[in-house]
């Protein structure tokens, strides 16, 4: 059978599409991250080589946390050790705090990422401080980043909704996203952390970042497929001219605090619609599936994505 | 938690929405024939009633095809006798030849469907004849139900893509359309029957079948989510205008070619979507997803719609 989307022109009715995306991948970190039982550091590292073998140029690491809260990173550092990727991969570690940040520099990490929420509840709840307080703490962790020459990529979280406060105003998303770029973050990256949003409300809160002077080169979305609404989400934000998609390896991932099991846009499913609407990414879509079926054999699951079990089944 | 989607004004960007739009159930059908175990019509009965109970105005009932070869479908005259549903639900029964078309009628069905293939392996495979000799069989089953007062809906499928042939060329599924047309099928719907299809394919069939004569108000998008495409595609199909979308309960379903287990776009990920557009469906998302819920009790395995998995968690 056809294991291949049909490809088009690189438009979708009168809009015309990036002749490129780069799809962010994210699931060493935020898929890993969010596994009951923490994952060896040796399979970490042939999961970040096996990305990047099938062509991925761009993915988060882990996250320089304190190893009691997140036992699941503890192997930061080991892992960072082990792994040895050309220059032109990008490789983001994520860092709450000061402390992480330098860390992150001894570790010869060349960007990192700082997590704020729009929300105080989630804020509070995961960050133990309120979005002000969060925002105020990571102003020298990005200082100290881009005064060593690290990129820093910014992501304003609960930014279309949260399970306690309902629904995110336009305005209040925004003002956490310039709150990041006052900080010097060099991207942001649009968080529906609980995938709660639909395209009309996606893409008015890209505009409205746009508007307020983030220029749509700097913008990523990262979505999550909690109500299947991920992939559409992120083909309106396509649509309108974003550019870096988060996406993680075969689903990978899942809100702790949505109450459902799915997680990330999964990246099969992303590089399917990417290649069958005409735009390069660069990425080999049947390794990157390759390596989900290998991951999800040490996961002892299968890949919630749809592609991905689609792809898996007509290659096995 | 939110279980709501957050409900924004009709548009994406620009583009202005339908207010409106009918959500097709095909569970019953499409869904219920792929079964390994037939589900007792008892079951099918209350499925149904439960589903027009959820605001459902619009079904694929059943077929009324040989027993001997689709056994899951075998009680079709006893379902609709057991039913007693309103006037102003739309009933669909699919009638591949002449003689279920009589069986129709003798039965009281208002509305009758036609599956036609847009491509011959497909078409030999699946109703054992060529495309021509399948549309050449159809018009006598069109001819008699609409010399009855019958409405008629032609499923023009495999429109995107086939598992022999690769993709299909847009006029070769145009060409099916305007047959399905000229025969008097009064509604078309666009099957991307086993999923591969993305929004630019999606996009450039609708614009070709309207330019072929055939009005946007008479064509519905029938969508499977293979490759997880299957909500990205009826988005791109309801911003360019479409206002009919086939989508099953709970992601019934699943096209025994596609070599994947999943279905159906899920009827709960679609109206998550369109309520959070602010469109109008009629339908009570969470009394959808209790009936889901409930079937998949009887079915014995957990629905494959994200939506419907998040909601019932959240019921739960």
């Amino acid at each position: 059978m056809s294991t291949s989307a049909v490809s088009t022109p690189l438009k979708v009715g009168s809009a015309k599409l990036p002749s490129r995306v780069t799809v962010f991948e994210v699931g060493p970190r935020d898929g890993l991250q969010n596994e009951a039982t923490p994952v060896p550091v040796e399979v970490k590292a042939e999961f970040v080589e096996r990305l990047v073998d099938a062509g991925v140029r761009a993915l988060e690491l882990t996250s320089l946390v304190r190893p009691d809260r997140v036992p699941q990173l503890a192997d930061a550092e080991e892992l960072l050790r082990r792994l040895d990727l050309p220059e032109e991969v990008r490789t983001v570690v994520l860092t709450p705090n000061e402390k992480a940040v330098r860390r992150a520099v001894d570790a010869g990490v060349r960007e990192i990422a700082v997590f704020a929420s729009c929300t105080e509840t989630f804020s509070r709840r995961n960050l133990g401080r309120s979005v002000d307080e969060s925002l105020r703490m990571f102003e020298p962790v990005v200082e100290y980043a881009r005064r060593n020459g690290l990129a820093v990529r910014g992501y304003f979280s609960m930014a279309c909704g949260d399970p306690w406060e309902g629904a995110v105003p336009v305005e209040q998303a925004v003002a956490v996203a310039r709150r990041l770029d006052d900080l010097g973050c060099t991207e942001l990256s649009l968080g529906d952390t609980i995938g709660v949003g639909t395209p009309g409300q996606t893409v008015a809160l890209i505009d409205a970042v746009v508007a307020a002077g983030i220029g749509m080169d700097r913008l990523a979305v990262h979505l999550h497929d909690t109500y299947g609404q991920a992939l559409a989400n992120a083909s309106a934000a396509i649509t309108r001219g974003v550019t870096v998609v988060d996406a993680s390896a075969g689903g990978l991932g899942g809100c702790p605090f949505a109450g459902s099991s799915t997680g990330n846009l999964a990246t099969e499913d992303l590089l399917w619609h990417l290649h069958g609407l005409g735009i390069e990414t660069g990425i080999d879509l049947h390794a990157l599936a390759g390596t989900s079926a290998w991951l999800a054999g040490h996961l002892g699951r299968p890949s919630p994505s749809r592609a991905a079990q689609a792809i898996t089944q007509a290659m096995t």
